[in-house]
């Protein structure tokens, strides 16, 4: 087989996602809603595409999509490779899509070239892998397979305020089988699983490597609605001694966890340590406030949980010296916890090889970000995943993945499918 | 003349202040916006109550209020007390209006007890004090005087987004005339001018004090819109030496402020810094988000303008190390500034005597907030103040004046103005 030069794929992945952008603009950028209409879209879109391809589709309880290629052994467990196609509200074209656009590119590389797998090859595209829609870590694939705890199906959406049940129901699905727990896939029916991604992240930018392999998805945790409570007072008014003042507090408690991740890189341990939202209440807010409350984010990721549990441990120690310090109090509310995921060492030792024969630099990368990979992983399931090059960071509408990078994945892809049940330790 | 106990003019201050609570309810708290519906209620209120004792109203080109009681030389300058009838929104029953109220009182103690004054007494209630409505210094009490910059008359109002000149011509009065300088009264037919206002910080409650006369209002500049922009990306995915992160570069622009206040309390000198506002864009911020951009306001004070400057100084240099240390840039946007006040050091000596007089404690105490009687003073109109004490603060709902220490105010004011012509120093 020839695999150095992609043809039917290539030009398959760039019209899909081209399509896909004009379809789902939200300038800037674009959104595709979880269970809202520009997921809907990319799901309808990308089923039409595998059906022309011979695929057949089928749909669960929870809107996941399979396309599935006949291999010569039906009975063997399939090859799937899968990602999601939603994205954040004024996100980019590329996270997500571009994994299930490859998995569509491989499928048509392999007709065209007239190779017949000796296993299915199954296409996934999962829904609602963005966490900002429903705060809970990959509920599509969770349903997928049957996993999905029935208490998240009462998560409410952040736009709607509606819940997750809701969102099926009305898409055409079918949560009550989702709550009962009717996977749509068996665990012993799929051989491994992998996935695509863009990174969201500059290793690769700074590696000058269009693919990377990676070796771990970080787990973590969030508090998404903490506050720093003090107490409202006259800026010109209060004299400081009696000032409770929720910006000093958060500046210190900021101050803190950086002070720990210090530390935690001296002794030559990852994590990231980042706020991402930080709110006055606009009801209360003003030029000659002081602020009695302060409402922010506060997202901890490691792929060690070790690590997780002693940035816990120094952030309750912080919040107690602070409180008492600044006479305030903090409200961590919520905490939302994802486990980290290994990615298999087998899988990772075939990803290698077909990077060797192709003559392609694959470094491998951790993933700080959360992935569906990280579902199958969790469920036992030989998982592997690729990051594709990427400049900008990832949602936002100024990802830029390069469609020359994507084919690079999509020839490794390619690859790593045709020597799977050949290919020799 | 007896003002060991207040009769009429203690009721008509409760009386008033409860109705001006009830009309004006928006919970929590009470909302009166400068030149809007709960505004124009209190100055209808007072206006009738006014001239219900047998007061002359006036109303300015802009608005303001004046009720004059016919002193026994009309050709001598009159003794003006004054405050505002705004409020910020949620904010509390007390500031500004207990200050008119209480000049309301004088006068009908004087009538009750029979006494006419030498000159003039003008109850002033002024339009707009609230700087949250427009980002103006006064705007009211300096139309009052004719010394409106032209310019100020295009502020926008931050509710309605529409300008003072709308607004005041909506209200029914003559922007034109303001804008030409038409003053509403002449700065040489005042003998004085006396404003009574709430503390708004816990000075009086600390020393026990119902009344504190006020040696000077403190002067400032505010950043109302400025912006610390570093670049979005993914917590998860985006490496520590890769951030830009807006969240750390304000935390270091606080902590920096907050390190050159303690050197200013080392040398003894007095200011306030305050960051009223911070927020990041609702648009972009969210769990997994490195903010790129996080906006604040700034608010310093200080009644020496030495100290303004330094302050200035230091957060030029502030910003420019934290620019280099984060790889983030501020942007500080429009600056809002207001000079410093003297108190008249003789009327503070008349109201001296007058509370000894009375046996009554009035500690002297500094005004970090500003008020209309900054105008007056820096008109060069001899200018006084009296502080009462209130618990909680205000621009908020739990402001807490006890009516009873209003009434004090209302005996020292009294006392002041009968004795204004034959006291000796």
């Amino acid at each position: 087989m020839s695999d150095a030069v992609l043809t039917a794929g290539d030009r398959l992945a760039g019209r899909l996602l081209e399509r896909l952008a004009e379809a789902t603009t939200d300038a800037p950028g674009i959104t595709r809603v979880a269970y809202g209409p520009g997921e809907r879209f990319a799901h309808d879109l990308v089923r039409a595409e595998g059906e022309k391809l011979g695929a057949a589709a089928r749909i669960d309880a929870a809107g996941n999509l399979y396309l599935t290629l006949k291999g010569r052994s039906p009975d063997l467990p399939a090859i799937v490779i899968g990602s999601h196609l939603d994205s954040v509200a004024h996100g980019g074209n590329f996270d997500g899509a571009a994994g299930v656009v490859a998995g569509l590119a491989v499928m048509a590389e392999l007709l065209e070239q007239n190779i017949q797998l000796p296993r299915d090859l199954i296409v996934l595209a999962t829904r609602a892998e963005e966490a900002v829609w429903f705060p809970l870590s990959y509920p599509g694939s969770q349903a997928a397979l049957g996993l999905l705890d029935p208490q998240a199906l009462e998560a409410k959406r952040s736009d709607s305020g509606r819940t997750l049940a809701d969102h099926m129901r009305e898409e055409g699905f079918d949560p009550d089988a989702v709550r009962r727990g009717v996977p749509g896939i068996d665990t012993d029916k799929i051989a491994v699983f992998v996935e695509a991604h863009i990174e969201q992240g500059p290793r690769l930018v700074a590696a000058e490597a269009p693919v990377g392999i990676v070796t771990g998805i970080a787990g973590g945790f969030r508090y998404v609605d903490a506050k720093c409570l003090g107490a409202y007072a006259h800026s010109g008014a209060e004299p400081r001694f009696a000032r409770h003042d929720a910006v000093l507090g958060f500046a210190d408690l900021v101050a803190g966890l950086e002070a720990e991740w210090d530390a935690l890189e001296r002794e030559g341990l990852e994590a990231t340590i980042t706020f991402g939202r930080v709110q006055s209440d606009p009801t209360q807010h003003g030029g000659s406030r002081v602020l009695g409350e302060l409402g922010f984010t506060l997202d901890v990721r490691s792929a060690e949980a070790v690590v997780l549990e002693r940035i816990e441990a120094r952030l309750r120690a912080i919040l107690a010296e602070v409180g008492g310090k600044r006479g305030v109090t903090f409200e961590t509310g919520p905490r939302f916890t994802w486990e980290p995921a290994t990615m298999s060492p087998a899988l990772i030792a075939k990803l290698d090889r077909a990077a060797t024969e192709l003559q392609m630099r694959a470094p491998h990368v951790p993933s700080g970000a959360g992935h569906d990979a990280a579902t199958f992983a969790g469920a036992g399931i030989p998982t592997a995943m690729l990051f594709v090059r990427n400049e900008n960071g990832s949602h936002n509408p100024h990802e830029a993945m390069e469609i020359a990078d994507l084919d690079q994945a999509i020839r490794l892809l390619l690859r790593f499918v045709t020597d799977f049940d050949t290919d020799q330790p």
